[in-house]
């Protein structure tokens, strides 16, 4: 694979791996069994059609940035945090990165982990395959890296309205997995976990979903659970200050995290009933925006600015004073902004009905303390949302800057 | 929406809804919104682009057999039993049933569940949505229709190497449902149960998945978490006696049974950490499949009969004596045939990173004693699979066959 790093400056360069092969009626043995692996001589015909968009879509591994922060949003998702194993420290951290690098960059490009691969995404293309590696405020002192822990990875203050599962939180190392097919997420998942033998395990787990491409006619946002258009105010690359609010500057510091970013994860759960139970105009009186188009109350379309200040005949304020779009807006806390890339999620009922499901709440920023922080203060106290939700989790990881050829997540820090 | 029945005479014929507008330039309001959902006026103009093909896929609720049989298998799937409520009977069954068959039938075409509908399938088209209905042995003494219980609900035989967990087994009545979009699957999941308020409540419920459409060039069979080929040997709808083997005759006892099919649901547990120790030659004599292409061991491609008593140099039978494939074969099982549309499941990992996953196993037959019953039989004595797996949860439903507009799934049982 050629390093792209040149040409994929923020990582959200795609080509298209094997396009329209079985459209041409191009035979290609590597193609039907998927790319990278073996050709099977004795392949089926139908084993011989090529694999449509959704299956070829391929991620670069290498570049400036990790993927998986401004690529788009995947199908399916898996979160997983490991804690280093006793006796593991600075070395086997080293080479676990190397590993999970190099495992990482194949499976992306649709190739097998290694000879040991389990198959389950044999047949299937890259499917927008991603992974990210971030280190968690416990790796420092474990490998006696103290020195190199980044000021920005102090935990994050209490909330209010916190209801953390510490097992369910943090960890010294974290994986974010994402692609459109749920079995290449799946084969992701374990390939990595096996990387991690004797050298870490597995401190939680979680899996999401969003829309699957094609699905939907509505390309730039996502709706969630509760029926909302989620996203909207989400910084764009387009925009002049995006990098600089969402990944660390290649002179910043601590080096090693040059071009990196930091991901504040949250697991909220979302009070799915008692949300239900609010007439429609209610719901979009505790958002402050149109649940059918995400407009704002105050006019416009999905991508107007609310008029925060436009009252009514009565007048009363139409973007209510405890809206969650009023009170989460860049503008409402010192420009404080970051990039919301979450998935959903849904792990079942429990005994009464009630599902155990929300969102996996995933933020990047260059620094915490003005991203999620301020913002998640400001909610904290008068968000009318915040009596619907309940944050059940929470992580905080250092993701480093992206790799060339060769090179693996995190080398600058663990070969300083 | 026209009944077409008579045009859909298995239950698999799909109409492409709205097609390539898109493509040619067609400003369809309604399309950006979602079909069936009211057009927004401030729709901006990303919302205006067409579904592509995942999301404009349907099928029809109409039809001979209920949908989710013999339809295409879905990206996405829930299933859940219910129990009947205290105090409900077979006039709250009956309305229960007609509520669910109208949601159904809504939510298929794209439409919302209501006025009360959450928004949350909003913007995606019906992404090949099914929604199947049976009934489950329970559910005729509570609804005094002992007399119309069908003997094939007694209860399935004890399995040897059953684990079954009671909690998560049958219930009296069963819904299953399939979409290529998981939001569009929760959003059904959730119409569903506020539909049953009041007269039945949630005994259990599960989610699966599958390969999504387009990441793989496998079109016939899927892979499962094991890796797998999976669904080699299912009976074809172009087969003469596959109607006879999966669907209950419309001459059939009981007569409100007609054109149904008798539903075995198995959660199967697979010991992945176990499994994915043996290597790959190892796991090949499990099967008695090549795990590459799902061919026999014997020779040939995925669709050629696997010769049983082919031997080697050293006079060893080639498809081991306890091969999955050799017993599981309907020719080793007096003819007995099912149609398996199973989905993988992942419910995360337990606290030593064992992942709690495998197979959502349904299969469906005009009759269990002569499709899942004497299979499974053979499997639990002699399988070599049997050590790698564990069946943690049954049920046994009985689906009626489908309705004509105006009607509803059941009626001919609830209004005899």
């Amino acid at each position: 694979m050629a390093d792209t790093t040149k040409d994929a400056p923020s990582g959200i360069s795609r080509r298209r791996l094997i396009g329209t092969a079985g459209a041409t009626g191009i035979a290609l043995g590597a193609v039907g069994a998927g790319a990278g692996y073996a050709t099977a001589s004795s392949n089926s015909p139908d084993q011989q059609a090529a694999l449509t968009s959704l299956g070829a879509d391929e991620v670069m591994f290498h570049g400036k940035h990790q993927p998986g922060i401004t690529t788009p949003m995947q199908a399916r998702g898996h979160l997983v945090a490991f804690d280093l194993a006793a006796g593991a420290g600075r070395k086997e951290a080293a080479a676990l990165l190397r590993r999970w690098s190099a495992t990482a960059e194949r499976l992306m490009a649709g190739e097998p982990a290694g000879s040991d691969d389990t198959d389950v995404a044999r047949d299937a293309g890259p499917s927008s395959l991603t992974v990210t590696f971030g280190f968690g405020h416990g790796f420092f002192s474990r490998t006696g890296l103290e020195k190199q822990r980044p000021a920005a990875l102090d935990p994050l203050p209490d909330f209010f309205s916190d209801h953390l599962d510490k097992a369910r939180s943090n960890g010294d190392l974290w994986v974010q997995i994402g692609a459109d097919d749920s079995l290449v997420a799946f084969h992701a998942l374990r390939a990595l976990q096996k990387d991690a033998r004797g050298a870490a395990k597995v401190r939680w787990q979680m899996n999401g979903f969003n829309r699957s491409p094609g699905a939907t006619s509505h390309p730039m946002t996502a709706r969630n659970l509760m029926g909302q258009v989620d996203g909207t105010n989400n910084p764009k690359p387009s925009e002049s200050d995006f990098d600089r609010r969402i990944f660390v500057p290649g002179s910043g510091s601590p080096a090693w995290m040059a071009n990196g970013s930091y991901a504040v994860v949250r697991r909220i759960r979302m009070l799915l009933d008692d949300w239900e139970k609010l007439a429609t105009t209610a719901q979009e009186d505790v958002i402050g925006r149109k649940k059918s188009t995400g407009a704002p109350l105050s006019g416009g379309d999905e991508t107007t600015d609310p008029d925060l200040e436009k009252t009514d005949a009565n007048g009363d304020l139409v973007v209510p004073i405890n809206a969650h779009a009023r009170i989460s807006r860049p503008d409402q806390n010192g420009g404080a902004a970051m990039l919301r890339r979450p998935f959903s999620f849904h792990d079942g009922f429990d005994a009464d009905g009630v599902p155990d499901a929300g969102l996996l709440f995933v933020c990047w920023q260059a620094d915490p303390l003005r991203g999620f922080v301020p913002v998640q203060r400001k909610l904290d106290r008068g968000d009318a949302l915040s009596q619907f939700i309940r944050h059940e989790a929470s992580g905080l990881f250092a993701v480093p800057g992206g790799t060339a050829k060769g090179g693996y997540v995190g080398q600058e820090l663990l070969e300083d």
